[in-house]
């Protein structure tokens, strides 16, 4: 049986800064529509900007990490979080400065999704959530 | 920001045997045409027979449960466990007889779902694990 408690492999480093681990849990192939994965960021790993055109559902199951919206100020998540991005709409995701974010990654109705990588999160970017 | 952490509300014990709570995460009308719940099942504690036209995708976050097709054998399920239903499959699941089990259980392609409830897992079916 599949595990989503193994850490994976490492994400891209093209859409990803610092050390973060992908572990697919659902493949679009499967024949679900989906794609599932848990992926967990070691402390200031952070995606870039990206949006889905499907939107995304994040479950944060352990540890506190940082989730924004173009244009928002960073809003701080923990384990037990539902983040519910909407359609489109340009974000990122990722560790705190101090403590590690696993969160598992649903994209829903896959076939009509298309997922748009953008430029990293810059580090004033990632600080000014102090 | 939503919480699967909480318990939720009682399962509808037409569908459910014992005690069994449902947090409902996601709902088919917010638009990422999905269904996603956190269920609790305490010892013991299981849904109906029933099937799904979409299938269903089970990540068990907690405790140790049980997960059957008909005319398989039980099989023992515990967190970290993903649980890939195929479309239309009779089956079951539940907590094991002295652990909790606590699942996040998706139905992707909502638009095109049906789930049917059927019978209740009798105890003989449910003893079948010894």
């Amino acid at each position: 049986m599949a595990s989503f408690i193994e850490k994976g492999t490492p994400a891209p480093t093209a859409y990803f800064t610092g050390t973060v681990w992908v572990n697919i849990n659902v493949k679009p192939d499967e024949g679900y529509n989906i794609n599932m994965a848990t992926v967990t960021f070691e402390p200031k790993g952070r995606t870039n900007w990206h949006t889905h055109v499907s939107g995304q559902i994040l479950f944060v199951i352990e540890g506190t990490g940082y989730y924004q919206e173009k244009g928002k100020p960073i809003e701080v998540i923990q384990k037990g979080d539902v983040v519910k991005i909407p359609k489109s709409v340009e974000h990122w995701h990722g560790a705190s400065h101090e403590r590690l974010m696993r969160h598992i990654a649903l994209v829903p109705d896959y076939d009509k999704d298309k997922t748009e990588w953008l430029q990293p999160v810059s580090d004033d970017e990632y600080n000014s959530i102090f």
